[in-house]
C-alpha cells in the first residue's frame, strides 16, 4: 500500500486556536478513493520545522501532502522552504500572473504587491491550479515520491486536492478499491460488542476492517473493505457478506444501518408515518428540541416543546396541577400532558437531574406516550452535567424511534 | 523552552472519521499554564507505528503526550507497546482495580472481563488516576523525558491533562511565566478590528503577543505575554497596560472581559439581581434553554421555555389568540407572552426563520420585555441552517445580556 503523510503547517493548529478539520477532511477524501493517511503531523511555520519534517516524512512515506504557510501573513514561510529544500530558485510563473490579473480585473480591484508575490514559484516545479484562490499548489516528484503543497484555507485546500491533487496521485501510484458501510448500535458498550464479536472472528472475511467508533447516539460499528490488484471487483461482495454476519449478531442492538443523523432518523421517521410529536423536556434542557430544529421537516413533525430546567418550577406553570413526587411517574404524566398540550401523536417526556450525586449516576427518566399506552424506560450516567443532558437526549431519541417503529410500524 | 510533542493514536482520525479535537484542546490548556506544543501527530493504532513515533518525538521534544489506543476494541495497543519500550511487564494495579469494582457496582452492573483488564498496567509505570473513565493514563520517565499516555476520549483526556498530567510536568520542567487576557467583543469582523488595531501598533508593549479568535458570540482579542527568566515578574504589569490600552480603543464594542461562557454570565447577570427568565423560541430552535440548562445556577434563572419550530404552530398551541403577522411586532408580543406565560422578570422570544431564501440571508429578530418596555432587534445570517441557529443564539442571549444590564444596572 502507498504511504501518505500529510504535513499541516501553523502555529495556530499547536496553539489551539484552530481545529486541525484538514487532516480529517482529507482522510474522508483520500479514503474515497482508495488511499489512506499513514501518518498525519502539525508543525509550526518555521523553516527548520518544515524542512525537518519533511525528512521525517520522507523517511516514512511515498506521498507528502502539505498544507498551510502560504500567503503574505505567514510570508510565504511554505513556498521558500521548498524551493530551498527543492535546491531551485524562485522564478515568476507566467500562467499564474495572467490568472491573478483577470481575477482581480474582473472584481474591479487592483492587484497589490503581496498578491501578485503569489505567482513567484519555484522554478521547475509543478504548478497547481487553485481554483477558489490565489496562492497555487506545487508538486515535486523526487527519488520516486511526490511532495505535493496546498494552501491551508479548507475549501481552498480540499477542492484542489479532489480535483487537482489526487488525479495526479492516481496518475502516478496504483490504487486500489475502498467500500464501507456503517452499523449503529444501541445500548451496548464498546467492551461487550466486541467480546460479542469475537465469535464472528474465525466467520468474517479477512479482507473486512472493523473500526468501533463510539458516538453520543450509540456504538458505531464500521466495516470496511480496501482491495488492490486481482481481487479489486469483489469489494461490495465481501462487503455485503460481512454487513449480513455482523447484522445478525447484534440484530437485537441495531437501530439503523448508514450514516443519517439520529434526530434526522427520527423526523424522517414520523414524516413518514404522518406522525407528530410534543415533547417536555426537563433533563434534556431543550437539547431535543435543538437537535431536531437543526433537521429538514422538523417543521411537519414537532408540534412544540417545553422546558423546566427544574421540576418545581412546573408547579408555578401549572397552578392548578397535583405532580408525583416520584420520578418514574412524572415522567408518564408529563409524556401525555406533551400530547394533550400539543395536540400531537406522539408525547415525549425527560424527567431526572443532570447533575450526578458524588459517587451516585444521574439518573433520568424518558416518558413516551401514545393514544393508547404509555412506557418509561429509565437511564443512568456518569459524567459531568454537559455530557449527561447530551447523552440523556440521544437516550431519549433511541428510545423514541424504537417506540415509534414498534407502535407504528 | 521545553518542547512538547502530542502523539495521538488512532486509525479514525487517519479516516477522517474523527477530528482531532484533543490537539486543539490541549494545545490551548497546555498553553494556559506557560507551555506550548511542538508538534502534534497523528498515527495508525499499530505497535510499529506508535514504536516509531516514540522514537521520532523522543529526538525532538523533552514531554511527550499521548492519547489514545487505550481500550479492549483497540486491544490496549498503546499499553502493551508502552510496556514493551519501558521493558516492563503488565501487572494488576490494585486501587485501579477496586476502582473499577466500585464503579460498576455503583451503576449494579458487572465489571466485565475486558473492562477488567484496564486495571492491568506495566509495572513500575507511573499510574495516572482517570476521574472521568475506566483506563488510567500512565507516565514514564526515562532518561530525562517525560512520556504520558491518556485515553483518547476528549472529556477524559482533558480532565486528566489538566487535573493530573499539567501538575506533573510542572514538577519536572521549568516552567516560563504565561499570562493572557481576552477582550470580547460584539459586532466587528476581524479585519475591521485588525485594522483599528493599527493604531496602536507603536505604542503596545512589544512583549505582547495579539490572536484574533472569531468566535460564535462574537471576536475574542487574546491579549498574551510569555516571560522566561529575568523578566519573569513583569507579565502581570505588562498585560494589564495592554488591557487598558486596547479596551479604550474598543469600548465601543466590549461586552466582557474573561472567559465565561456567554450563556453563564446571563445566568450569573440575572442571579446577582434576582431575575428570572421565561422564553419563547422559535428560530433558536430550543438551544438558548439548552445552552443555559448547562450552566450552574440556571434553575433560579430560567422559569420554562416554550418551542416551536414554525410559526404556524403558535396557532394551534393558543387556541384562542390571534397573532401579527409583521414577525417584528410578533417578537415583541411573544416576550410578553413569555413573562406572561411563566411569571418572569423577563421574557425574551426568537422569531424568524433560520433558512437562508437564495441569495438573501436569513432574517432573525430578538425581543425582550420587562414590566416596563418590550424591545425587539433584527439580525441577519448569511450561513447554513445550523450555524444560524447558533448564531442567532448567541446573538439573542448577548442583546438580552445587553438590556438587562441597561434596566436592571
Amino acid at each position: 500500500m502507498t504511504n501518505i503523510s500529510f504535513i499541516t503547517i501553523g502555529t495556530e493548529l499547536l496553539k489551539g486556536r484552530i481545529i486541525n478539520t484538514n487532516a480529517a477532511e482529507a482522510g474522508l477524501l483520500l479514503r474515497k478513493h482508495g488511499f489512506q493517511l499513514a501518518r498525519v503531523v502539525s508543525i509550526a511555520d518555521t523553516e527548520e520545522a518544515i524542512l525537518d519534517a519533511l525528512e521525517v516524512e520522507l523517511e516514512r512515506s511515498e506521498i507528502i501532502l502539505i498544507s498551510g504557510g502560504l500567503g503574505p501573513t505567514k510570508d510565504d514561510i511554505t513556498k521558500h522552504t521548498l524551493a530551498k529544500w527543492a535546491q531551485t530558485e524562485l522564478v515568476w510563473h507566467e500562467p499564474t500572473l495572467i490568472g491573478l490579473e483577470q481575477r482581480y480585473a474582473a472584481r474591479d480591484r487592483e492587484l497589490n504587491r503581496l498578491t501578485k508575490a503569489q505567482a513567484l514559484l519555484p522554478e521547475r516545479c509543478l504548478v497547481v491550479k487553485n481554483h477558489q484562490g490565489t496562492a497555487p499548489g506545487m508538486g515535486f516528484l523526487k527519488e520516486g515520491k511526490l511532495v505535493v503543497s496546498m494552501p491551508g484555507v479548507p475549501f481552498e485546500m480540499l477542492y484542489m486536492l479532489e480535483h487537482e491533487v489526487i488525479p495526479l496521485i492516481q496518475n502516478q501510484f496504483p490504487v486500489g478499491t475502498f467500500q464501507h458501510s456503517v452499523l449503529r448500535l444501541a445500548d451496548i458498550p464498546e467492551s461487550k460488542a466486541a467480546e460479542r464479536m469475537e465469535k464472528l472472528e474465525s466467520d468474517l472475511p479477512e479482507e473486512i476492517d472493523i473500526a468501533y467508533l463510539p458516538r453520543a447516539d450509540g456504538l458505531w460499528l464500521e466495516l470496511s473493505v480496501r482491495l488492490e490488484g486481482d481481487n479489486h471487483g469483489r469489494g461490495a461482495e465481501i462487503l455485503q457478506q460481512a454487513n449480513k454476519m455482523v447484522s445478525s449478531l447484534f440484530q437485537d442492538k441495531l437501530y439503523t444501518i448508514g450514516e443519517t443523523p439520529l434526530p434526522q432518523l427520527l423526523i424522517d421517521y414520523f414524516q413518514s408515518k404522518n406522525l407528530t410529536l410534543g415533547m417536555v423536556e426537563i433533563v434534556s434542557g431543550g437539547m431535543l428540541s435543538k437537535k431536531m430544529y437543526e433537521c429538514s421537516g422538523v417543521e411537519k413533525v414537532v408540534a412544540g416543546a417545553l422546558h423546566f430546567p427544574d421540576q418545581d418550577r412546573l408547579t408555578s406553570f401549572f397552578e392548578k396541577e397535583d405532580w408525583p413526587e416520584q420520578e418514574e411517574v412524572l415522567a408518564q404524566t408529563l409524556a401525555r400532558k406533551a400530547r394533550d398540550l400539543f395536540g400531537s401523536d406522539i408525547g415525549l417526556a425527560t424527567v431526572g437531574h443532570p447533575e450526578r450525586g458524588g459517587d451516585q449516576p444521574a439518573v433520568v427518566w424518558i416518558g413516551i406516550s401514545d393514544l393508547h399506552t404509555t412506557v418509561v424506560h429509565q437511564a443512568s450516567f456518569l459524567y459531568q452535567r454537559k455530557i449527561n443532558i447530551d447523552r440523556s437526549t440521544h437516550y431519549a431519541m433511541q428510545f423514541c424511534l424504537k417506540i415509534a417503529k414498534e407502535r407504528f410500524a
